[in-house]
C-alpha cells in the first residue's frame, strides 16, 4: 500500500482558503493513506477560548470533516488531519479519519501543549485503533510524540501505522520517531506543517520536515523544512506485524508488564 | 557532582585480569559516580548454561562485589557494574551498585537479549532506585533501553541518574538514550564494552561509544569506538529534577494514566 503525508502553511482562520488547498493536495496525490497537518483548516496561534470556539466544528456534521469524506470518496483513499472540534462536552484539539465509505472516527489529543491548554480540553476518549480492511490505523496529535506510552498503548492494540498530525515548533520529534517507531515496530507518518504565524504578540514558527518512519527506525521520507509538499511511500504493511527483534526476542513478548505497575498508578 | 563510564574490553573468562582491568581504571578516574559494562567480570559469549554458573557469582559475597566495595571505599565513590549472579532461584544477569560504605543493591536484568535466555533467568525484582544522598540511581541494563517502559519506571520512581551496563551489539541505543533522557529528563550513563568475541563457534562484536546523556537529550560524552577510556562529566544534579518543558507542560505531571492501562494487562 501506499502511505503519504501532506504538508503545507494553513493561514490562521482562512478556512475556505485552507480547505480548499488540503483538498487539491489530496487530488494531486496518489495514497491509500495521507496524513495533514494538526489544525489543518485553522491555523495554530489562539489568542482566546472565543476564537477556538468560533473556528471550532462538529464532528462529523463539520465542513472541515465533510469536505475531507468528500475527498476520500472521490479518490477512494483514506484520510486523517487535526482540526478545532466542538464536542457536546468541550472544545478539542482533534483528528479524524475518513474512508471512501464516509467518516471513521475521531480522536481527541490527549497531552495539550503549551497555551493549547488555555483554548481546549484535553482529550477524554483515550487512544483509539481503526482497522481499515488493509491495515490498522492509531491516531496520536504532536507532542503526544513526547509520552511514550502514546504510541505504546496504540501499538498494543494493534495499530499497524500511527497517523500524527503535528504542529511541530520544537526540533527533537523527527529523529525520536526513529526510536518511537523502533521500539514499538510500526511505520508512522508525521505530517507537520510550515510558516510562521504572529498573532496577539505571540510568534510560532513550524519547522515542517515532515516525515514517514519505517518499523525498522528508518526515515523513509523527510519533506524540506519549509516546503509545500506531498510525499508518497510504497510500504508492506505486514513489517509492522512482527515484532520479532531475532530468533529468541519479540518486543511485546518480552515486555515484563508485572514491572511497568508504576506506569498506570493514577496517584502520581 | 561528576559521572563518569569506564570502557574497556573484557576477555571471557579471565575474571582475574578483568578485575584488576577494571580496578585500575577506576582508581584512575576522578567521578563520584562511575559505571562499568554488563558482564565486564566475565565476558558476555556464554556457550552453556554450566559456564553461565561456573563463572557467576554471590551477590554481594562474590569477590566480583567485594572489590568494587574496596575500591569504592579506598576512592570515596559509587560504582555501578554487571556480573553473573548466582542467586539463591536462578542464574541472573546482574548489576550491583556499591558505595563507599559498601554494598547497596543489585539489579537482575528484566528484559533478556538473544541467548542469554538459554544462560540466564529473567530478573525476578523489577526496578529500584537508591538514594546515594546526593542523587537517586537507577539501574538498567543493556537491552532494557529497548523497552521504554524500564527507564520511564525508573524515572517514575525518582532517579535522576539511570546507570545503564551494557554490552551493545546493535546500532541504534547510543541516539535511542537522547529520546530516552529527553522523554524522563533524567541522565543517562551508558557504559558499553569494546572488541569482539568469538566462542563456541559465535562471533559478537561489541560496538563501543560508551556514552554519557543529559536531561534535555544531548549527548554530553561519547566513547570511541574502541578505545579503553574513561569519560568524566560535572553535571548539575539538579536538571533532572525539574519535569517543566514549559510554564505549561511538566512531563510528569501531564501523564494522563487513566489512557494508559493497556500498558499494564498482563493477559497480553
Amino acid at each position: 500500500m501506499k502511505i503519504g503525508v501532506i504538508q503545507f502553511e494553513p493561514l490562521f482562520g482562512e478556512v475556505d482558503r485552507n480547505l480548499e488547498l488540503a483538498g487539491s493536495l489530496i487530488m494531486k496525490s496518489d495514497a491509500d493513506l495521507l496524513v495533514l497537518p494538526e489544525l489543518f483548516n485553522t491555523g495554530y496561534v489562539f489568542t482566546s477560548k472565543e476564537e477556538a470556539i468560533s473556528l471550532s466544528e462538529q464532528i462529523p456534521q463539520g465542513r472541515t470533516t465533510q469536505m475531507l469524506c468528500d475527498v476520500a470518496k472521490e479518490k477512494g483513499i483514506f484520510i486523517a488531519g487535526g482540526l478545532a472540534e466542538k464536542g457536546g462536552n468541550g472544545i478539542f484539539n482533534s483528528s479524524v479519519l475518513v474512508s471512501p465509505d464516509g467518516y471513521v472516527g475521531r480522536y481527541r489529543k490527549v497531552h495539550l501543549f503549551f497555551e493549547e491548554k488555555l483554548w481546549f480540553d484535553p482529550g477524554d476518549e483515550g487512544f483509539k485503533v481503526y482497522d481499515t480492511g488493509v491495515c490498522k490505523v492509531g491516531i496520536m496529535i504532536c507532542f503526544d510524540w513526547f509520552f511514550p506510552e502514546s504510541m505504546r498503548a496504540l501499538s498494543l492494540m494493534g495499530a499497524d501505522i500511527i497517523c500524527h498530525p503535528s504542529n511541530l515548533v520544537m526540533s527533537f520529534c523527527q529523529d525520536a520517531m526513529k526510536t518511537r517507531c523502533l521500539e514499538n515496530h510500526v511505520f508512522a507518518i508525521t505530517a507537520n506543517r510550515t510558516g510562521t504565524e504572529s498573532r496577539g504578540g505571540k510568534s510560532l514558527h513550524f519547522t515542517g520536515k515532515s516525515q514517514i518512519t519505517g518499523p525498522d527506525g528508518r526515515v523513509l521520507f523527510r519533506a524540506g523544512e519549509t516546503t509545500e509538499e506531498a510525499g508518497i511511500m510504497e510500504i508492506n504493511v505486514n513489517e509492522a506485524r512482527s515484532k520479532k527483534v531475532n530468533e529468541y526476542n519479540d518486543l511485546f513478548k518480552d515486555r515484563r508488564s508485572d514491572f511497568y505497575s508504576i506506569l498506570t498508578e493514577s496517584d502520581r
